[in-house]
């Protein structure tokens, strides 16, 4: 099976109380595609401007598909700066240059239109259906939003939630939402919109998936060293897309096996700065690391 | 098997943005000794005042051996005032009145000097030390503290920690008492002080079992109604104990279902103000949450 990914790349600045990185390849899309693509062939849409830099494209070439990801020239990529406190469990955002990204016009390539796995990571609900308006009959539809756009357009975002399957949100924006602290009550309140299912993404505390019929419930892979938290959000649905995409079957098992191989990805993203660790591992990491998630939770 | 709980008994007065309940029963040992009788026999050593309710006693005497409880005559029963926020997630210290605790000398009957399972809840580390000593041979012996105890008594609290086989503490005294904010290490450096497991408990996330051959993680049983969260994690380690002292077995499997029994216990504790709903569920409703618990979480 395939899974195309639409999203942001981006060039990010990492601070942290250890170490600062510069202008490193980041992005919603790029976490989540690369993650995926461990699982799975994955096709990445989005856009870049021509300072994006050579080693970073051939680096996403060698991994995903690229016919549809579109380089503006003469124009920059979309930028991030953030910060993170002592203990990285807060992030402040310092800069957004968004760049390339604001004037973008969604455009799936035609060979890719009947992809039957599709994953609208982060980014503006009303692109992401225009987006989503172009793929023939997906099995599978899955976004993420964030605080930014729940606060600037509420309304598209659940419009987004009602034309989906599947919303993968972490819980500070899930309480933000729905108005609501109990993270159950809010999974509740999305899923009365429309789609099928929510995971609830809590960081260190692991995941929540919740569909009408069933509750799964996975705590994190527990790390002792963490570097960079970035991605690890977008990991996790890459780890979950790409599993579901790769079985090609959304039974229970298998939904339950996907948040777990989530929270993989996410463990390993989370322990160096950037992508270098999701870059650095092959799938025996991926399968040893399953493994020990089920020997540290199963009964 | 038997097991002997030793810790406070209070009268609560319990703020929420719901309700205020005023004076009702509550303590440490209240809530383990309790949660701990719906497994195996179970004995509470403590002390109260002659101003403790007698409908409290008789409830008390009903379901848990009382020959260690001295009630002081014309003193008065430790008291609790607490507040919490509108979401429960925080909670603050309005009062405390130690009153009979303060000048309290623990005192184990002879009859039970070889029980072969004890609980220190929460109280004065010193107290309990002098306490433990008087238990001939038990084979397990568990403890838990608070941050009242970590700051004014720190050295006190290793020196316990370094006579028991295990130590229940929830995340945030985990944090202030080691110094580091990841919680597998914090288990794991006072792991280093003696003890053979800790439990770290982290309220509506769950709780972490560290032992030198194995880590386990479970969360938290997903409720969406939470009216107390007094007593939760005294509760959790009611079940814990009163698993592992009915099973007389503390091999690798029974370890996991105790900590799950534990979680089991915590959530029944606050779905009502005070012991309300601990004393009202039977062995039933125990096995069904924790069969749900298994399907929750369980690949």
């Amino acid at each position: 099976m395939r899974l195309t990914v639409f999203g942001s790349l981006a060039l990010d600045t990492t601070r942290t109380p250890f170490r600062t990185e510069e202008e490193i390849m980041g992005g919603a899309a790029t976490y989540a595609a690369l993650a995926s693509s461990m699982f799975v062939e994955t096709e990445i849409l989005g856009v870049i401007g021509s300072d994006f830099p050579e080693n970073y494209l051939s680096l996403l070439r060698s991994r995903v598909g690229t016919a549809g990801l579109v380089i503006k020239s003469g124009q920059k990529t979309f930028r991030y700066d953030s910060s993170f406190n002592y203990d990285l469990s807060q992030r402040t955002s310092n800069k957004t240059e968004l760049n390339v990204i604001a004037e973008y016009e969604p455009s799936v390539p035609d060979q890719h239109k009947d992809s039957p796995y599709v994953y609208l990571a982060n980014n503006d609900p009303i692109q992401n259906m225009k987006m989503l308006k172009q793929f023939t009959n997906p099995k599978l539809v899955v976004c993420d939003t964030i605080e930014f756009w729940i606060q600037t357009k509420p309304d598209a975002v659940k419009k987004m939630f009602e034309m989906v399957h599947g919303v993968v949100i972490n819980d500070q924006e899930a309480r933000m939402l729905c108005g609501m602290s109990n993270l159950i009550k809010c999974a509740k309140e999305i899923l009365s919109w429309g789609p099928e299912f929510v995971i609830v993404k809590k960081g260190e505390h692991g995941s929540i998936l919740v569909r009408s019929d069933m509750i799964f419930v996975a705590p994190a892979y527990p790390l002792e060293e963490i570097l960079d938290p970035t991605g690890a959000g977008d990991s996790f649905a890459g780890g979950f897309m790409g599993h579901l995409a790769s079985v090609d079957n959304t039974d229970m098992k298998e939904f339950k096996s996907a948040v777990v191989y989530g929270n993989v990805m996410g463990s390993f993203a989370v322990e160096d700065f950037g992508l270098t660790r999701l870059l650095n591992i092959g799938n025996k990491d991926i399968i040893h690391r399953y493994h020990l998630f089920r020997k540290l939770t199963q009964l």
